[in-house]
């Protein structure tokens, strides 16, 4: 996808810079509020006509609702704030309504919803979450977990928002498969709390589906603290290189 | 998808009954709502039994999310008293969400939905739709279109809202077609319902593209009004041939 997007975008605005993303999503993932950055040159087109063009350039799954100027200290990725996610459960029996397939995983077994928010609130705050992690040489699994929260929208549609500063590689996903195993009664609301004693990563957890996960908000400061955040987080990376 | 369901029934169930199915809608058109039955053996499976049944054998495009006993006057097609479609049209410049592009028509031009509702209430009651449909031998095309009704529900997202007793094949893409004709300015929106004294198809209108449609409900009367409304709707239909 970033690939596609640059691509695009050197043969609109005759750019080669490449673009700096908030969230690197897993292979699979959606995103709807994805947000990137990229310099232009001060004679390049207008945010409407880049919008335009894009959406004639770029395939129809890949879509840029909008383009706008920021100032010069905006970073993508290091101004943000926190990034948040939602994954799509439908537990009926009878299957996923196949207008949303894509981005919902079924389940066919009925989910306790209760269970999965008692053991959703045990994993808040910041804690190693190595063991939900996929391990990368010298990064840290050091993550503030806000908010993990399953609601249920329709009858059969449950909805987690999870919600943190950022997130390692497959972590919502591993978070997600052991709390569907929660939910179905075969493991107790204190089990995936209970794995963040571990310091390397459990094949105890099933990676949920990546087709139920999206990438729904980034949230950024006032455009006045875009600076500060960016230094702040980049401190805070080179003392413990983190992923997104 | 009928000769699939049947095809499946027929393992699951034992029963080579062909389905009775109330909106027989052209190749590429969505059904949330679709409402079909058929005749079991008295020892055939519980419905609970034939819902799982069929999530399991069914491709993904194709659930059915409840199975129920019914009077034996119940007739999926002839004892319906209206049919409900929607058609959904994006018209923002960078094109249509990605997730949602499978059952959505984009729409680069912006479009007055005024005009279209201005157009949309001229074309209310019963009318020969004879410009709209395709035609077939023998069968009539009059019908009374009971609801019309673009809802903007989303800044770039416009939703037609349809009813009618029955429609002739191509009848609600043909009619959305002309619509959006006036929603970019192209025609007047006095236009679409000029074509009504037209006796046969006409090709100034566009029939829009199928995907963006989905018949999401069929209406039926109460359970003791349902071999009467068959009675009705067969000799209406020998009287003069409709399709659905």
């Amino acid at each position: 996808m970033q690939g596609e997007l640059e691509a695009a975008l050197s043969v609109i605005a005759r750019v080669q810079t490449a673009l700096t993303v908030a969230g690197r999503t897993d292979a699979g993932v959606h995103a709807t509020g994805q947000v990137a950055h990229l310099d232009v040159p001060p004679d390049a087109l207008t945010p409407e006509q880049l919008v335009h063009r894009l959406a004639r350039l770029l395939p129809p799954d890949l879509r840029v609702p909008a383009v706008r100027q920021v100032p010069g200290s905006f970073d993508a990725r290091f101004s943000a704030l926190r990034r948040h996610y939602r994954y799509r459960v439908c537990d009926a029996p009878w299957g996923v309504d196949p207008l949303r397939r894509y981005d919902t995983l079924v389940h066919y077994r009925p989910l306790d919803e209760t269970a999965m928010n008692t053991a959703s609130t045990l994993l808040l705050g910041e804690h190693d979450f190595a063991a939900f992690c996929r391990h990368r040489a010298g990064a840290s699994t050091i993550r503030a977990l806000e908010r993990l929260e399953w609601i249920r929208d329709q009858p059969h549609l449950l909805t987690a928002h999870v919600a943190a500063d950022a997130f390692c590689h497959s972590m919502v996903r591993s978070l997600v498969g052991a709390l569907l195993a929660v939910g179905e009664g075969r493991r107790r609301p204190e089990w995936p709390a209970s794995l963040l004693r571990s310091t390397a990563r459990t094949s105890e957890v099933t990676v949920a589906a990546p087709h139920g996960l999206t990438l729904v908000a980034v949230d950024y400061p006032a455009d006045d603290q875009l600076a500060t955040r960016a230094q702040q987080t980049r401190a805070l990376r080179s003392a413990h290189p983190l992923t997104d």
